[in-house]
């Protein structure tokens, strides 16, 4: 049920021909360290020996959850809505950010419940507003998975064909930590509980309802799942809009950065299906979220930057890029010990 | 002998408002992590609210050391000066690095022993040209090392007069690793095997060449010693050089960015002579060099980015710079949870 995109296979000596390139630059070898790590990585994200990190544009996806009403997050279903209003107006987190470093912010309403404003850049997917309550009953059909999944897919797919380099994933959405720890806990086999983490600010009665409607969930679906299958039983709408962005990214030889924990879970999904893909992401962060490091370890990923950021909204993923932009310039503008005539090493 | 250069100590009051005014942010409390933390040690070091991290100059002082007859380096002293040419022209790590995060590089010569390119953009000390070898007698006299200091103080005054909110401060040297481990030793009174490192890449031979030479140094001149002290005992010029940069930028109210390994020796030397600088600085990241988490810890300093770069040159200042200036933009473009209405949190 994921779209079906093609995915280049990672490209056979490229890593070899990379670490080359940087072994003939003007340093002493391997000097620059995991920024050298970065750039291999972009390259062969891209396929290419000469990546390069611009353009970028961030997507944006909000969505909203029915397993809000189990009291899940400290913040109202509201603020949602709020937010992506606030991404278009320009004073949120992430369109601070993505100024900042030289990124171009997408907004895309995967799924939000709330009244969001009539503003012709948000791009809405009209599937449904937010995902019936996981604790009760499935949080959406397979056939709103599969579109949500579309959904993204054509996003990622345009903002590639549309000239992006890197396509950077993030979200918006109350409640969907929670759900990132179950969609965890079924494709991964993780344990529930060591992914269940305060989210936006829960409090120690609000992580006792968490935790409980969290296993209420589980209880409904145990087990191991295939990715659809865990969508439809926990959702959410822009978690799969995001595991579709980074397969229409990817198919398009865009860069993937993912940003924290419930954009990993939605790279898990992606990647438990298609594992062919996994060459085409960049993480970009570990965030505070206690669950985010256990999720990087099950796709066996080494985040670029431990900022303790827990925020969303793309912003890990902003903050990393001018890393992405350094590294790929490393590879791309720096002259060889060759070119500069800089002499052999001590005898 | 430090020059005498009045530092603004950290204003009283200042980081409670900078902490109140993230608080207020349209966030969860603390959601940005250390990227918050850098936005306070941002306005603590300009002793302003609303910090900016532009534009920024990355100071590079140069200079040769007369230990490396010893052995202690993998690469000859003649590095030193080809490097200089090459930031120069434009291909080293540290030029393409600044030109991918929008600084400007400021090239001096502090001390090189080779012979430099004619180039009006060079800033030439004209103090010497090398240190003497500090394994057989004093590295510099005192004069010299006052020069060295007033050189480094003049630049980082002239960056910061000429608008720079950050200085940030590098270095090339072929040798300077072992100059800067015994810095360490003599100013923090650490013990020296522990900060002795492989520098740019020294085989298992040249590091007991390299630990025999730096202890016969030190042999010279045991124990603690007063930073002025310790850098004649050891050099060198393009340390005393930082260390004075440090002070001269801090006291016109820039932002001081301390890159690696040799630069945090630098800013021991001056934060041990002026702890009323500290305020002033923010330390860019961990080096791969084994002695510099020991300097940080002395400094009670956390460093940003942990890349495991060992390149010097002021490269992990600039791959840092992106993040001073997201954060420095946090604090001044992003809206608070009362401009946007955005909704309290749930009961």
């Amino acid at each position: 049920m994921l779209p079906d995109l093609e995915i280049r296979a990672e490209e056979e000596g490229l890593a070899a021909r990379l670490r080359a390139a940087l072994a003939a630059k003007a340093m002493p070898p391997g000097a620059l360290g995991r920024l050298e790590d970065v750039a291999v990585a972009l390259g062969l994200a891209q396929g290419r020996a000469d990546p390069a990190a611009d353009p970028a544009v961030c997507l944006l996806f909000a969505g909203d959850h029915g397993i809000v009403a189990e009291g899940v997050s400290a913040w109202p279903q509201a603020v949602t809505a709020q937010m992506v209003g606030a991404f278009l107006a320009g004073g949120a987190a992430s369109t601070v950010l993505a100024r900042s470093v030289g990124a171009e912010l997408r907004v895309l309403d995967a799924g939000v419940a709330g009244a969001l404003p009539e503003d012709p850049r948000l791009v809405r997917a009209g599937i449904r507003a937010g995902t019936r309550n996981a604790a009760e009953e499935d949080a959406l059909t397979l056939d709103e998975v599969a579109a949500a999944l579309r959904f993204g897919a054509e996003a990622g797919q345009a903002a590639a064909r549309g000239g992006a380099r890197v396509v950077a994933l993030g979200e918006m959405g109350i409640g969907n930590t929670g759900v990132a720890a179950l969609l965890g806990a079924a494709i991964a086999g993780l344990e529930l509980g060591a992914l269940v983490g305060p989210g936006a600010g829960q409090d120690a009665a609000g992580m006792a309802r968490k935790r409980a409607a969290l296993a209420q969930a589980q209880a409904r679906r145990p087990g191991r799942l295939a990715p659809e299958a865990a969508l439809a039983a926990f959702g959410g709408l822009e978690v799969a809009a995001m595991a579709g962005a980074l397969l229409g990214a990817a198919s398009e030889g865009a860069a993937v950065l993912v940003d924290g924990f419930i954009a990993t879970a939605a790279a898990l999904a992606s990647l438990t299906a298609r594992p062919q893909a996994a060459h085409a992401c960049l993480f970009a962060h570990r965030s505070a979220e206690p669950g985010h490091g256990a999720l990087l370890a099950a796709l066996g990923a080494r985040p670029i930057l431990e900022m303790e950021m827990r925020l969303g909204e793309g912003t890990g993923a902003l903050a990393a890029l001018p890393l992405l932009r350094a590294a790929a310039a490393v590879l791309t503008e720096m002259a060889t010990l060759e070119d500069l005539g800089v002499g052999a090493r001590a005898p």
